[in-house]
């Protein structure tokens, strides 16, 4: 049972469906880049002016190129991601602007925050790949930050990459360095990230990135979402048929350029605050977003992608705590495959912080915990020393708790469990202050993974290369 | 999809209910008291000293009359309560003998502090109903507390009560109450919580319990928990295995009493902390068995208890938050029917605090909105508003949003919704000092449920009569 979506069968998923279609055949979605609309012209569809309008036909054959699962390779094979059936990988903050401090003050973030948020992401033993702005750095110059964004996360770790979408020409880097580790892309080795802008379009250079991506036959999330009450109805249910059909047709423009090319489905709806205008983040109809667009994903068999450890908070708090659990224990069991944001962020998705980083760490790994299969063999179930222990046993001794007592359960890095005196005195004792001295610890372990000089050469004298043109 | 219990289906559940029943059988359960085994001795069941040992004839029996949902009448009946279904009913925390201060100390707790959560509970707009020890009062005599516990909950609220199930007298004085109320006893009106004792027995007040309410058709909560490594197996198909055969015993016995006594099944498993023995609260375990109570429940036919908002940690830190709601999103996704503890509670269930209270209640709120059905309506889905606005409408000032923006979304109490600025220059800025300025609001805005005089003289002088004998 998953009581989120406990309305949402197979039923309702169709009419969300055909209502996507009558919006897609009736009003159509604004792709305002030429090379898009040439392409939807090639292919027979009607348009006018940007707009560009899509029969039931034309989605059908979309869907039936897509892909239910690939693989991500990374630059050490050992830590290749698997996208899609019951598979769950996440990767931490994606493009705020600011560090939260320790104190509580804002500051700029710059390349520095970047290589450390990306000496975490390596030494982490939850997070799954990279995101390809973790931070957006304010001591580089903004045409080529994705350059120097994208150098950090492929050296200073193997995980999988992001594709940076920020631009075609980000888009095209992307694919470059790529090719200099890898030779000629064969298969996936990145992920990036295509959001639409509601109600019903595209940016330009979204729609450019998605294109080259596609022809590189590398995956996109291809996600949209509504701010209820602003940019969409206010209702899930209107706000909901906007973005479905947003995403068929940048879906359908990924499978035109090049079928087979793998998509994940991504879907949000956060509420307007009445108040102000603004957008909240981490609520329950945030929370309700995630299951739902697992419950699509599974009805178009594509893999699905929900929103992370998001809070509006701005301080290891309770409030913080609870809105990112809310959020990710809610994609870990509905199902939803790829999680962004999952470690760092604070208000609204304003800001970084790295203690926010290792607080929500002990969080994704105790939902991976969560949704670990659990062990139904004849050596799990113990029958004979239940048996033999019957009313009256302990079972702190045996043998079969001794072997199995290092792994059997979570341990969380941060989280204390400790009795209230020895809290009481705990030095330091604020989980923030904790946190700070984590930090240190994991930074003096990190070591920078292995990658052939030559390579790396490679890489800088192309970034470079690009830099002074 | 529940990925916490993603490989729990129905084969999986067939070896848990037949391993249970091979334990039934083979190794029994310890029921001390003579009064028990007269019934079953009755009813033809092998006993050897006080085990009991059971045939999967007879469990057959006992899950033909068990209800798969009933109502709780309230004192006041517009706040009944529906048990079973796709309903979650939730009540604050039972039985912590602490406070926790908001300075961080912890002092035994009273029975003011009893009131005051009374108060809280029927100010609150999330919680359905009381516990009948939402904390262990120092202040009064251990033998008549619960008469005194009684009385606060039965008068100082109005919403569905517990009854106390402390000891066989304690049982009976709850049914005595209700009656001065109710006169006799036709439906439910209590709710009573019946634990067993890991592995495979039960305590001898908990029998005596639950023989009182079954005899009097009040619903009980059996459940049964192993300390995985301790009371159980270290692996959670052991733990589960002993859990599940001790409540089919448990529930048995209550469909020999009264045939269709209705009955929740609980059941949960936490780690043993292995440096201390101890026993660890609210981890992905804990979580993991929320979803597992829920797959049971749904099995046998019968609604399901998991547990709450439990935490570890001390304070209103990242960890309490965290901790609590991956526990109630667990149990709000998985199709748990009704939450215990899950407002309030410290540091493995060890203390309340009301700041802990009025933090979880957010939580709580959160999770009734989460998993409220969504709204499918031609009316939501609002096409024609959508087709309006086309690509590049605004949809704030549209009457769709304004007649809506009161009600549509989720508003917590206490966490916060600004922008960084504010929240710096904010006073006071911590949680728990925002909390305890909440509290002083609810309590003031507390009245008293109105109650016929002498049907309150009458509950009084029951309790005085039974204190003075």
């Amino acid at each position: 049972m998953n009581r989120a979506i406990i309305n949402l069968g197979k039923n309702t998923l169709d009419t969300i469906h055909s209502n996507s279609l009558e919006l897609l055949s009736d009003t159509g979605i604004r792709f305002p880049s030429e090379k898009a609309l040439e392409i939807f012209k090639k292919h027979g569809f009607r348009i006018e002016g940007e707009t560009v309008y899509f029969k039931e036909r034309d989605i059908n054959t979309t869907l039936e190129t897509v892909l239910e699962a690939f693989t991500i390779t990374a630059r050490n094979p050992l830590k290749n991601i698997q996208i899609g059936g019951s598979n769950y990988v996440m990767a931490p903050g994606y493009g705020p602007p600011f560090i939260i401090e320790t104190s509580g003050e804002k500051r700029n973030a710059t390349m520095a925050d970047v290589e450390i948020f990306c000496k975490l992401v390596q030494t982490s033993k939850h997070l799954d790949f990279n995101s390809s702005i973790v931070v957006q750095p304010n001591d580089v110059p903004v045409d080529t930050a994705h350059l120097d964004l994208l150098l950090a996360t492929i050296t200073l770790t193997d995980k999988p990459l992001m594709g940076s979408s920020v631009s075609k020409e980000a888009a095209v880097d992307s694919l470059n360095l790529a090719e200099i580790i890898w030779g000629k892309l064969e298969h996936p080795v990145m992920i990036s990230l295509i959001d639409s802008l509601s109600p019903l379009k595209y940016a330009p250079e979204m729609i450019e990135s998605l294109m080259v991506f596609a022809e590189a036959g590398q995956p996109v999330i291809i996600h949209s979402a509504c701010s209820m009450g602003s940019t969409g109805p206010i209702t899930i249910a209107g706000s909901l048929v906007i973005s479905n059909a947003t995403n068929l047709a940048g879906i359908c423009l990924t499978q035109l350029i090049n079928p087979g090319t793998p998509v994940i489905y991504g879907l949000g709806g956060s509420p307007v605050d009445m108040k102000t205008g603004g957008y909240l983040n981490a609520t329950p109809e945030d929370a309700k977003h995630i299951a739902i667009v697992s419950a699509i994903g599974r009805y178009y068999h594509l893999p699905s992608r929900g929103q992370g450890a998001q809070t509006e908070s701005f301080c290891l708090d309770y409030q913080a705590g609870m809105e990112s659990a809310m959020m990710l224990a809610t994609a870990a069991l509905s199902g939803v495959n790829v999680g962004l944001h999952a470690c760092g962020t604070f208000g609204s998705m304003l800001a970084m912080s790295f203690e926010k980083f290792l607080a929500d760490e002990d969080l994704c790994g105790a939902m991976k915990k969560l949704i670990k299969p659990i062990e139904f063999t004849q050596e799990a179930f113990a029958m004979d020393i239940i048996k033999q222990l019957g009313t009256s046993g302990n079972y702190l001794m045996e043998d079969h708790t001794l072997e199995r007592c290092r792994d059997e359960f979570f341990i969380p890095d941060l989280s204390i469990r400790t009795i209230h005196g020895k809290w009481l005195e705990m030095h330091p004792k604020e989980v923030h202050a904790r946190a700070g001295m984590l930090l240190e610890r994991r930074l003096a372990r990190y070591e920078k993974p292995e990658m052939d000089p030559e390579v790396e050469k490679d890489l800088l004298s192309y970034i470079n290369r690009k830099k002074g043109a």
